[in-house]
């Protein structure tokens, strides 16, 4: 570690030593003469709160506690790091800090998505700054970018690829022309993916992260737990086919629409984007940002959305903006938005559908479906046809933007009609 | 425009009135009540200086004067926005502004090259802001990003598409087959190109914004009259079509590879990009950055970089910022960079080539130049060739990473043997 001569240290604690927490420190320590040279601070890092003090690790063992809360009181500590996650005791121990004087640096998506207004107003009414870069994208820069750089706009739509697993789930289906659960337990082998993959694959990862996101540009808290929330198990290597055959390529996004003042729809699913899209070229773990302004029109941020090192990146960089802040002797920054945020629902989405239909191979049932859709003035944009066996055949329709509980009506007839014996899957589409 | 109940007004004074200035005050009046919303402030555009008054305007003639000096030392101005661009009289101006105490933005990309250093200072000094987030991308962020959340990286490579006239050229090319004096001479008749298009075509555009952000990333100012510069001109649809069957396309980047400590190697040129790198996908006006940093790894940004919205919309973004740190009582967040940055030349720069040479098409000729390149220690990675008539041939090359000064001194070689009458053309090529 180069020796940088400064005449002030600036004390951080960090609470969790896994792979954000170890990434971080290892930052701290590798980069920091230029984190010195910019803020005008040594770092050192004092403490390091974690669960288990029985577990072999590289570093003295007089830096461990395990008393967490010790931390977050320590008067001699002058900025926390809280790379935890989850709500419990994560949100406890923010809240202490900042009630004790600390600034701090949170990489917890899922806090910030229930608890973040509260929080940052406290960080607010404290003069201190509670940053969360990292609660998003990663190393990407995102949630500093949106509270300033593009602050000027009214934000119109927000699609991101917020989830690497998923992301990477989805890149080897299509490559691989691989089935979900092939391709799962393949990520689980290679540590890509957890034992238990329903927070990634379920959406709810995306869930907390888009919240985020459409909480900072539409100023109000997004209710997370009425967020619709769909995941990817459901996806077939038929449709990847399909889809390809289309044009498309299916990612699992998170979305926001601006619907009205104060009203917003937001929502994770996958969705069958065409390959031309910026968001379709978004392969593996990578994670990208898509996003359209009133003024800047599109604009797009992709990287590393997760691991050790980029989210290190992106704790480390609220890290120097708090050091310059210190040493400038300036007000907390945090930008505190409200609560109370309407979620519009799922009816009065308009969009592209991608239906999948298994019917038995009689003249009628073609026409009958076409009919039902036109029935509920739904036209058609594209159809794709295989017989399957000669009593059985498979066709796919993609539509024209329609209404979804227009879409949902009608597929509730063509589910009844005597020859459609499988709805097989639908998913929404980015025309 | 929506009222706003605010007590406090922020006063802004505009120094230019083109495309720049008429949208960043176009921005102001529409989106008013979100900013003052975000700041706690109203904003009010008191003066705006131009050069013409003779000029029609849809504003009141008395919010014009040509007497820019006055703006800038006026002292119930809060804000300046210099939106006139060049050094002469913009940087006298920015100065000035700095001086009666006034925040400053800025999308001046010529003065922030050469003068960024010395009137970031200034500010620092003077607790003022100094933002120019304008000077690069357009409404992309990545002036900000780069000294803040990508703060505690070691940055290793940046490479940029920053110019959209070449990029909407180079496009254009490349999707209909034509040669540059045709597509320049569309590109002038729709507007997307000056009369005299020097400043965007051979580089000098470029060369400005990858100044700025190497001096960012580096910290200290680039000496962009020291920057190697080529533009692109020189590029024909031969080349393009060589490229598109080799797996390439070819862009103009401007470029920034750390080489050692206070020690960086700055240029810009044409360059051939492989088909899946992110880059290459960008296309037509559009801009992006794409960067390395030891901790983030790959990180891009892309977008708008120019035109009227999107410039708008960065400076409006800082706008919000002066107003929020105004309104917190904070001292400015100008971050000063120093000067003295030494810059490497591209002889030791260490990349791959492409050479296409026309030949006369006799035993020995591709022999002879496999050996020149041989002895100059550079291995090929693969060739092209094809009969141009019963005499003479033409041979693309692609060579693996070598050197600069050996592959130039092979080209010496290669331009006096016998049967080789023309070196067509050489690219630099981004493995």
């Amino acid at each position: 570690m180069t020796q940088v001569r400064t005449d002030k240290i600036l004390r951080v604690g960090i609470l969790g030593f896994g792979t954000v927490g170890s990434g971080a420190y290892r930052m701290i320590c590798d980069n920091q003469s230029a984190i010195s040279r910019k803020t005008g601070f040594g770092f050192e890092v004092v403490k390091i709160g974690i669960k288990d003090a029985t577990k072999e690790r590289d570093l003295p063992r007089s830096i461990f506690t395990t008393d967490l809360e010790s931390i977050v009181t320590d008067p001699s500590i002058d900025v926390v790091l809280e790379l935890i996650g989850g709500v419990d005791p994560a949100g406890d121990l923010v809240e202490k800090a900042l009630l004790n004087g600390k600034n701090v640096v949170t990489a917890n998506k899922e806090l910030m998505a229930k608890h973040g207004s509260r929080l940052v107003q406290l960080a607010k009414d404290k003069g201190l700054d509670l940053h969360y870069e990292a609660a998003v994208g990663g190393g990407i820069p995102v949630v500093q970018p949106l509270k300033h750089q593009l602050a000027g706009n009214d934000v119109l739509k927000i699609m991101g690829i917020l989830n690497g697993t998923t992301n990477f789930i989805l890149t080897a289906m299509e490559e691989e022309g691989a089935d979900f659960k092939e391709v799962l337990a393949d990520a689980q082998a290679k540590g890509y993916a957890e034992a238990d993959p329903t927070n990634d694959v379920d959406g709810f990862d995306t869930a907390y992260k888009i919240s985020i996101l459409a909480s900072i540009a539409f100023g109000k808290q997004v209710p997370v737990e009425k967020v619709h929330r769909e995941g990817i198990r459901g996806i077939t290597k038929i449709d990847m086919q399909y889809a390809e055959m289309l044009g498309y390529r299916i990612k699992l996004l998170g979305v926001a629409d601006a619907v009205g003042p104060d009203r917003v729809r937001v929502h994770v699913h996958p969705v069958l984007l065409p390959k031309n899209h910026p968001l379709a070229a978004v392969r593996g773990v990578y994670n990208a940002l898509w996003l359209h302004g009133d003024f800047v029109g599109d604009v797009m941020f992709s990287g590393r959305g997760a691991g050790s090192d980029p989210t290190a990146s992106a704790v480390v960089g609220d890290l120097v903006d708090i050091g310059r802040n210190i040493a400038a002797n300036g007000p907390g920054s945090a930008i505190p938005y409200g609560v109370g945020m309407e979620l519009e629902g799922m009816d009065s989405l308009k969009t592209s559908y991608y239906l999948r239909v298994r019917v038995l191979d009689r003249p009628m049932v073609l026409g009958q479906i076409a009919t039902t859709f036109g029935k509920h003035n739904i036209s058609l944009a594209a159809m794709e046809m295989k017989t399957l066996d000669a009593e059985h055949g498979e066709i796919v329709f993609l539509t024209h933007p329609c209404l979804e509980k227009d879409f949902l009506s009608s597929l509730r007839e063509i589910d009844a009609a005597v020859d459609v014996y499988e709805i097989c899957n639908w998913f929404r589409v980015e025309a």
